[in-house]
């Protein structure tokens, strides 16, 4: 690759835009020239937004969500129901089930998995905070909703340890066929969880 | 979508991304949160590049190449042969040659093609300037590297038919097979056009 070729604005903003995920060169020429053709209020409001996003931006001291106020509006929402708790990864996580939005409990972030193998062990993510909160609670009810990983699993089951001899509810989400696929296309893991959750639709 | 599911800034970075090419809701989010792990150094210098870029860019003078000064680089480098004019519909084009480095002429950006269909005629692009431009050289070659669609075909016989009287040495890019490509898979009028151009390689 040539030295010079770009400009040196566009330069500086395809720079920025390979930093993100899953973009190359190519893709980074492509948005800073259609970055260039937008009105100059929207670039300005860039500039403004990438300024201060840094510093707008913290953790929310209960849940652990991505929020610029010291409580998230989904902790501060007193519609919602404060004893069930949506165990998650991370925030993208929180993200997802908002943006689903039949979800009325409240969430914990846990801005990671127990991965032994990288040396990540439950204090190094957000678990005690959540310990805490859980004995605070009177009725409290655990959703853990992490992904169906080694890590995932480990985590689940030790959170699932934690509480053991507290009378909590836990559950985690349903592992199974997702909705619309053809059953001959599903691995075989994904097949045989299938089975093994079944749930029962006669009457009992 | 339900509102609100993002803290304002985390939106209103996305709301940005979302306005360039090939870039949807779930792109944008991750492309929003991957930003906000950046030092903020980069956050600064995104900010300071963002507000000055629309009016730190103009089109060169001479050849119409997008450039932060009156004449381009490219125009301005007394060591690239200034009778050599390679045409190309946009900026894109100049890039791409200019990544390949191989070619050491100047260009000439016609920021647009003629489309009659499109109500875009010869006036309607940056022809007039390449009139003037070739007139002003003592030897001038011209040739044309526009796409092999109707527009740029149109276009390539309009600046022909230009120079027609003049004894200038006008030629277009070769059309024929990609380099690497299976024959048993191009399509026809390629591999028409790669026949019809055909290259003699025995001795004359």
């Amino acid at each position: 690759m040539n030295q010079n070729v770009y400009p040196e604005p566009i330069q500086k903003l395809m720079n920025f835009f390979k930093k993100l995920p899953g973009i190359g060169e190519k893709n980074a020429e492509r948005m800073a020239l259609a970055a260039i053709e937008l009105p100059s209020e929207e670039l300005e409001n860039l500039a403004t937004t990438a300024k201060d996003i840094k510093s707008q931006l913290k953790n929310c001291s209960v849940c652990g969500h991505l929020t610029t106020e010291d409580i998230c509006p989904i902790c501060a929402d007193s519609h919602r129901d404060h004893n069930i708790i949506c165990v998650v990864e991370d925030v993208k996580s929180v993200f997802k089930f908002e943006n689903v939005g039949n979800y009325t409990g409240v969430y914990h972030v846990l801005h990671g998995l127990i991965s032994p193998i990288d040396n990540i062990g439950p204090e190094n993510i957000n678990l005690a905070s959540l310990v805490k909160r859980v004995e605070s609670l009177k009725n409290p009810e655990l959703i853990l909703a992490l992904k169906s990983t080694v890590e995932g699993e480990t985590t689940t089951l030790y959170i699932k340890k934690i509480f053991e001899k507290k009378k909590i509810t836990i559950s985690r989400l349903s592992y199974g066929i997702p909705m619309g696929a053809e059953i001959d296309y599903l691995d075989i893991i994904t097949l045989d969880k299938a089975l093994e959750d079944r749930k029962r639709i006669s009457e009992e």
